[in-house]
């Protein structure tokens, strides 16, 4: 028989399931289609292993900025995407943030929902280190992929490329280095005309 | 100026955007559409940490076993997804992996090539005690999967729940728990009729 605790755990892994069911503003590189949560945070955790020499920190824990990038998104489930230049629904995206993590982490047994929940928060609040590093690779991504998709969802947005430079500013605080390159990403997406000023 | 070795690895990090149009036999649990590569390295990557109490195996690496599994299919880009229980294409489907593995992680600069090459040998070999648990949720998650799309994949390639006891056993030698647990999940599959016998 299987035990109350291990039902949960798998409850809480059916239930995550949804994530390859809501869909990002951004588009997977070859733009024919736009990328989903699910994969979103696979790319993200494996860009993390990939350029944690850049991060701006020494002795930082890569363990718990997997998790933060493997879960971060799993309150988009009952809240949905919203884009990061959406000034209006950001406000609001926060309270429903919250009911969702009280909502999803409950399914798992208490000491996994505390940690889930409190590794959610520290991405969120971005004080420290691993969470200033996790929030590098989640800007930088859609950054990438909008450059090989040759600015498809900035071009639908309307996206200005000074807005991209004043939101994702967070980059330089995980990673100067990697911060120089999304600018320059940005540079040649204006001289491409993937982007307007 | 972006560097040789940023420009490698970010080359990298380009080419594995292909593993979100990989798509595998399993559906998604809605069952509304298979599944691909990039979600379900994502979705075991998560499961390893949730079960990992599960292990047969004291003392073990969950960073090993997260990158391993985060990386595991990246081979598939070039060589495509078999499923496990067709015996005449996994015969030739581990000298196509080779080759793909050569080709793709050859991208990244050479100390994160050879990790990562190394990291894919280890997997595939199962000797070690993180290769033995990273396949438990490799092979169970479709389990998992299948079960939850009321045995959709199974019926439309006609697996027998004997096959599908004899192919997945490997679980046993990383988790005897979860191995009851998918010997469960593979039965109650029988009495609902997603499976024969």
């Amino acid at each position: 028989m299987i035990t109350k605790r291990l039902k949960k755990q798998i409850d809480f892994i059916i239930e995550i399931d949804k994530m390859k069911n809501i869909f990002r503003k951004s588009y997977i590189t070859d733009a024919s289609r736009n990328e989903n949560d699910a994969e979103h945070s696979w790319h993200i955790a494996l860009m993390a292993i990939i350029l944690f020499e850049y991060s701006n920190f020494k002795d930082i824990d890569i363990l718990k900025i997997i998790k933060m990038l493997l879960i971060h998104d799993i309150v988009e489930i009952d809240a949905g995407d919203v884009m990061i230049y959406d000034k209006k629904k950001q406000k609001t995206k926060l309270e429903k943030e919250k009911k969702a993590a009280d909502r999803i982490f409950s399914l798992l047994p208490d000491e996994q929902k505390k940690e889930f929940h409190s590794l959610w928060i520290e991405f969120e609040e971005r004080k420290t280190k691993e969470s200033k590093f996790a929030r590098v690779l989640d800007r930088l991504q859609p950054i990438i992929l909008n450059y090989c998709a040759k600015g498809k969802t900035w071009k639908e947005a309307n996206t200005k490329s000074k807005d991209i430079l004043e939101v994702n500013q967070i980059i330089n605080d995980g990673s100067t280095e990697l911060w120089k390159f999304a600018q320059e990403l940005v540079k040649d997406s204006l001289s491409k005309k993937y982007l307007s000023e």
